[in-house]
């Protein structure tokens, strides 16, 4: 089907050494470099500005901890039915970070790219897009959010942080334009959310928004390891399941 | 079932605040700690010390990448088969993060705690231990490598590291005591691997041995992400796929 | 949030008997329902008729096998993972059924369902879908096969079968007006692919599209165990894994 | 690494034919064979006797539902997280077939095998193995059940159905002869769970034990889409994760 010889261009390894993106993992990386600044730059290829790597490790910290979320409970569930496969566990948390949550920061960081590709500016497409969102009644991403009201207290932090460490803020200030526009045209204010905010602070340090998802997902993943070692310690699972047993009435007959 | 009420030390969150181990996600932490930093404080609920956090990110270094390992080629054909959910392609390949390949550095803690713990003292629990394994001829966990002959490059590294950025190095000296008794119960030399070294680099930062397989997984999380990017822009799956079919000989009838 | 009281229809237990769909599992159902009856009650409530069993048992048997498919592939390498969690490498066979090879079976349904609908009449609906998608240039959700040409053999006998176990054959009849269209539209023969004969079929027995791609998960799931099964006894994956990272050539440095 | 060129005996296919341990798939099996049929064919690539398939489809049809066990709860909140991916919602549910509720139908099995197989004879065995498991304190594999008190009423109709349909019976009377054993070696009746007889039943017909577990997976399957459509039309998911965070206290500072 594809006779084209595939390659790849980030790892490869013999009986002495491992290379990662051209670099010595032995010799050039373990012990010189933080996990975040592998992670840059096993995915780009280039070693990382210390801007890139602040601003990504306040996305991470911002996205790994908040509560019993429905991945946490997922995670906590499977752990105790599968505790011979704390893989499993992790994996299947992870499974809901999906489009209902995470999924609209892709969302968002297509509307930032739109606006910073507008021919006719900033502001006047993002009069363009409040109102079309409006109209049409769609949910605008990273927009509102369930609990943090009337603001997210992430946002404000994040656009700090990334102004103090060195980010040039044109993601940032396209958000903050259209969250202007978006007051007007819904007549009240809507917060910019975490989510709304990391795919701007995300944008400023080039990350492409195919993974963006991804950086959530590894963030969870270190979030939910803590939650099964909470479990092993100090188990909740079987009072979750009765108390959502026990809580689901049954309208069929017997 | 359980009656009593769980708890969790984790993390809470209201309108205004999210505080995880008792700190204030926006003011105490975001833009303040690192990722690893971050990962350390929720697991253990005690901020790290500079030790605890070079050493994790040595180990999170080192398991990141080394190339098209089963878990990265799960992870590129799911992602070819469900680009609509990039955490499915994740998950998939942490589900290979199992007692294969990793599961030896719980195996290889526990060794290190048998022979810390032991009354007659570590070199003559390394003896026995030795002796038990070779007699049984089992494999010893954290020992060999299909690749790296005769030594594993990361071993030593991640030794070195360990030592100069202030581990006690009890754990380490263990296992080296355990390698030196395993050569002459072996008559020949089995190298350190570096899931060996991880274990007792782990264990020189206090990581409980039931969450050691998650420092894994957190790793490779990242590690994957890299791989579903190059995969999105330098496709590999479909040539995969032919190249195992076509591989593969069947022979049932026809 | 929702402060409505939840409800489940589908099952119940207390010390002496289990209910399913107001059925006693007990009574009523082991030994005297097979798991495709099984599986038709408990997603509707009602008895399926003789004609809704045969002709999801040919659906399923249809979907189960075809190979060293991604799904089987993926399979067999976490098998060799995680050999303690024969669920992982399910689970991680079935992330594989997405939107790429499967989702069209979705896409098929949506268009049976807008012909059925329209009230200009099948025959006019499908020579304007046939243009829409034509002129768009986009592939034709259920039509067309890489290997399976000119025509996929499932697809006719699924029809046979249908019509001989007593289908009123209205989804299927609209289905092959589209493929007349679609043959004129494009000016060469397009086949109709076993995904989309199926879902015309599954359209047949009311079928809910919301879960047409579980009707496949379910299959592939009886599938993937019997790649386990054979890889258990007869071993693929270390092939697998050196005959792919042997073929993808590293283009860093080193 | 492995030189020796790799086979299957499952599947092939070619433009014109999809053959399934050497049966043409079109022509020998769709609307000829049940899903159960081809289960049974696909894993043992033998056609499977009548009495085989009633069996299979008994203990298929038992473990196909029991309400919101934890699995249907994972499967209902990652189904809500990502709605995109239905795949994902059955796989998270799936990682909860694991050690703690299914996996003791491998041990079960292990002890039915082992009195069958004792020189001195079931009856001898039965006593020893009782005993043993007494003294040791160790929970007996496929006895005991926390809900289903005294007994689990899915046993004796499980080894009806079996004997009815033409079961041999040895593994049965195995299992009840041991089942006497303990209640002697415990002082009091415990009953047989549907684990257990599942364990015997599954024996008769000769299922390997290494994919028993495979045979839950499957059944779990086709629950959990049906859960997944009862989500879709009636949802539970932010119940659920609402009466589960509210429920679990902080203990943490703020």
């Amino acid at each position: 089907m594809s006779n084209k010889s595939p390659t790849t261009a980030i790892c490869t390894s013999d009986e002495h050494s491992i290379h990662v993106r051209g670099a010595d993992l032995v010799e050039d990386l373990i012990g010189q470099v933080s996990f975040t600044e592998m992670m840059l730059f096993q995915l780009t290829g280039e070693r990382p500005t210390r801007t890139q790597v602040r601003l990504l490790d306040a996305v991470l910290v911002t996205l790994m901890e908040h509560g019993l979320t429905p991945s946490a409970i997922v995670t906590r569930l499977i752990y105790d039915s599968a505790p011979e496969a704390l893989q499993s566990a992790v994996a299947a948390g992870l499974l809901g970070v999906g489009s209902t949550f995470v999924g609209t920061m892709e969302g968002c960081s297509a509307l930032i790219d739109e606006m910073l590709a507008a021919p006719e500016g900033v502001q006047a497409r993002a009069v363009q897009i409040a109102q079309r969102f409006r109209e049409q009644r769609r949910a605008l991403p990273g927009f509102g959010h369930p609990i943090h009201k009337p603001d997210d207290p992430r946002t404000p932090k994040l656009f700090e942080v990334a102004l103090r460490e060195g980010a040039i803020g044109q993601h940032i200030a396209a958000l903050q334009t259209l969250s202007v526009e978006v007051d007007k045209a819904w007549g009240r204010h809507l917060t910019i959310n975490a989510t709304g905010a990391i795919a701007a602070v995300l944008g400023e340090i080039g990350m492409p928004q195919a993974v963006m998802r991804g950086i959530a997902v590894i963030s969870r993943s270190a979030g939910l390891v803590g939650h099964i070692l909470e479990e092993s310690e100090n188990p909740t699972a079987r009072w979750i399941w009765h108390t959502v047993e026990d809580g689901i009435a049954y309208t069929g007959e017997r």
